[in-house]
């Protein structure tokens, strides 16, 4: 399945944070709508980063009641592999496991369009491999039917 | 595949907190140890709670600063479903989809063994899907060989 059919079968808001959006609201944000990772984007709506709900948790553990003092652009990360709406979701999955990320923005242009979580390329994986058992099945048993 | 064989396979270290820790210790031991949740044990050791990373966001989203004043026993979960190591994977699965929950606790009596969470409960359906769909297609080239 490519990505732009994921994203038209699982709608969802695409959210995303300011770089000076502080750690409560990115918090609020994320708790708020079930999303792992927040894209960061500048004035002119362009990502320049990304940050995720283990980014928090992980600076909450390090800096304790300094984290409140921070904001999105002290926690994200910068470097962030992107993906197209053209591209397959195994594609995507390969990205995950290769580079160790939980969460790949969709990116059409500038505009981004969704965040793919590794959730999200299992399920699609295990529903393909399903349907291919069934596939399967029925050939054997038409096979040895005949 | 049951549980024991999956802890067997995928070795972890058992992290638990007590009911006193602080949030920040909380947010320290999920982040250190890339756990999404943690068994809050009584003195005792059994298992009273669980606390995971989603819980420590949206309290921290919700009261800011005032988190930092919390413990494990104030953001805990108490009503815990939890699963046994004769238990298949498949069973801990289908918990996790009727009760919408992320981390099913593996207990021996009142010993905690692991937590399962749902992307180990993927990951082994899709590679037993995987195993299916291999063993099908050499059904298929064998029986159309003859």
């Amino acid at each position: 399945m490519n990505i732009q059919k994921y994203l038209e079968l699982n709608e969802r808001d695409v959210v995303t944070c300011c770089p000076e959006d502080s750690v409560q609201k990115i918090a609020s944000m994320l708790g708020g709508k079930n999303a792992c990772a927040l894209p960061v984007c500048d004035t002119e709506g362009r990502m320049i980063g990304i940050v995720s709900e283990r980014d928090v948790v992980r600076t909450l553990g390090e800096k304790g009641g300094d984290t409140l003092e921070l904001c999105a652009r002290d926690l994200m990360t910068t470097s962030v592999t992107t993906c197209s709406p053209e591209d397959s979701m195994n594609r995507v999955r390969q990205i995950m496991y290769s580079k160790g990320f939980r969460n790949v923005p969709v990116l059409d242009g500038d505009t981004i369009l969704g965040v793919i979580g590794s959730r999200d390329a299992l399920k699609t994986r295990l529903e393909e491999k399903e349907l291919e058992v069934n596939v399967l099945k029925d050939i054997v048993i038409t096979t040895r039917g005949n």
